[in-house]
């Protein structure tokens, strides 16, 4: 009796759509193996056409189904990274049921593939002691409501302790999320190594969420500077001083960051924008006519750099933010790297301006 | 020339597939109306067939494509709740592009719903001081890894002060992860409300990743017991004594509860299990033949509680279990309620439990 129950709970359980749906036997995807080839795995005994589609792919390769239901396809060896990566099932672009890590965004939906190589690498989870990262809720009286941000803090962080941290606000690209940066740009692992290898100083990384309206882009730049960093500086113990602040962004959170650091020299004098997006209103306005005082601008600013990869789609206009700022006088760093508008790109370009910051 | 240039990149950001794949343009998916009624929104013009399948729902319901390829339906009014969702697009189940708020699962992707009544519910964002979330990483001796767990620290909480808090150990369902009993459980919003009404006493919950190998669930007690306690004992201030540890967890969560709590009631004296799956080897070893001293249990145990739904699938399943219990002379309390294997339940075991525990 009592073996006819387990047996019917298992049954009840294996049929429940809360508690397995979509489950098929034991699929491990993705599947990497030491020689960096991966197997992406995807149950469908009704799909007629599957294809895998990765930053890590040039173009879409198409999955085969077994009789049993389970299409796959072995690709590789990937160059160890995290890559972005979705299925195409007969034209419906879904990411990869069996695998958690997703890409946190708002309008599309990926899963994150972690190749490991033989040695690791500058956002690997390494054992190194790890910072941890706070979820908190603070009020934005400029977009008057209550907005989430993400907080890294070092290993051997002391909130009460005698030590005060410099602090970096890094911004997301658009529609990502303010965990995008932690969950596919790796910010904190990239900080624990730097730190642990003694290439960074131990700093607090801000990650707040970018997105506002188009028409309100000049709100977030309020939103950061009356708002999130007010909020940092009342809630953690940092060095309140322009030369211990820095800001950074990727995309339309490059743009963003482009706006809100050269706008408030007072409060930054660190500023790293990644592959900005700048087709915006509040570039226009900020910089069309901008004639700033260079060598005042210069002294002031401590870091000021762009960093694109030249198969960036953005690569031209950025091009031309780098020769406007140049023309306008301004000692400008740039980072010019192959790739594309990538997040693999963007952990680097991270990673370069975590060893120059707060030094 | 610049205008032109704008216009290029404009152009160049709407083509990328990177910045802003699969984007309708401006679909607000799912739309919550005032009276409770709810629109949702998917964007194929290929697709032939789209339905819309929820836990608000009886049946799937189909959706109807306009002339420019948007899908949309509205039902309700829906009762105000948070609800897992997702499309199925041509036999594929989807999560909603346009929503940001996932289901953290390791097998199925959802979207949920967030339906919000005229008055606030126990699990609401309220206008309250917020406890905030770290997300952490220790090494597992017990499973030879490093591993995530999230540790929600109550308003006010200082880490260096003289209060030390009791710990709430709380266990997610199979296949979900370390984030679900916040991401769709609100385990925090639950505990920031029912603190600020003065209706739970201000304590520290801990989330570990609870998904082993099925052989190796007991090494997950192991885990618990051995690993994340003392971590968490090491790094917060809390109160190391068993009345102020508790363990509570839903469904194979549930499971791991009563088979870590009744072994381990050194460690916690304190055990609430909702729609426990207890169709384990682990539990079948722990109590088919067990023979405890009931009145020295019951002695130790402050709070010992079962809750299930009546439309559970495991509702046969937990009234045995609880007959078990209640056989071997335990002082068992249960909370039958109306409603399945659901996180809208699950919250109200939660917030029942939080008003009775560590009092």
């Amino acid at each position: 009796m009592k073996k006819y129950l387990y047996l019917l709970a298992v049954i009840a359980i294996l049929l429940s759509n809360t508690v397995l749906a979509q489950r098929a036997p034991g699929l491990n995807s993705p599947d990497l193996k030491p020689d960096q080839k991966v197997t992406f795995y995807y149950y469908s005994r009704t799909a007629k056409q599957v294809t895998l589609n990765g930053e890590f792919l040039k173009d879409p390769v198409p999955m085969t189904k077994d009789t049993s239901g389970v299409w796959s396809v072995t690709v590789g060896p990937v160059k160890p990274d995290v890559y972005p990566y979705f299925f195409n099932v007969d034209n419906v672009q879904i990411s990869d049921p069996n695998n958690t890590h997703l890409f946190a965004n708002e309008r599309f939906k990926r899963s994150i593939l972690d190749v490991h190589g033989p040695s690791p690498l500058v956002h690997s989870l390494q054992n190194v002691p790890h910072g941890k990262i706070d979820y908190r809720y603070y009020h934005s009286v400029t977009l008057d409501t209550l907005r989430r941000v993400l907080v890294y803090t070092p290993p051997g962080f002391d909130p009460a302790g005698k030590i005060k941290y410099p602090v970096l606000y890094l911004i997301h690209g658009g529609s990502d999320t303010e965990e995008t940066w932690t969950k596919v740009g790796r910010a904190n692992f990239i900080a624990d190594n730097l730190i642990a290898a003694k290439k960074a100083t131990p700093m607090i990384i801000v990650m707040p969420y970018g997105n506002v309206r188009p028409n309100q882009m000049s709100d977030f730049t309020n939103d950061v500077v009356k708002d999130v960093v007010p909020f940092i500086e009342d809630n953690y113990p940092v060095i309140k001083d322009r030369k211990s602040r820095a800001i950074a962004g990727f995309s339309v959170g490059g743009g963003q960051t482009l706006n809100i650091g050269l706008t408030n020299t007072d409060t930054f004098a660190n500023i790293a924008s990644y592959a900005p997006y700048t087709a915006t209103e509040e570039f226009k306005k900020n910089f069309s006519s901008w004639s700033p005082d260079a060598k005042q601008l210069n002294d002031k600013l401590k870091l000021f750099t762009i960093s694109v990869g030249t198969d960036d789609f953005l690569y031209e206009s950025v091009k031309q933010n780098i020769a406007m700022f140049t023309e306008k006088g301004l000692d400008l760093k740039t980072y010019i790297v192959p790739g594309g508008h990538s997040w693999m790109n963007c952990k680097l370009f991270l990673a370069t301006t975590l060893k120059e910051i707060f030094k």
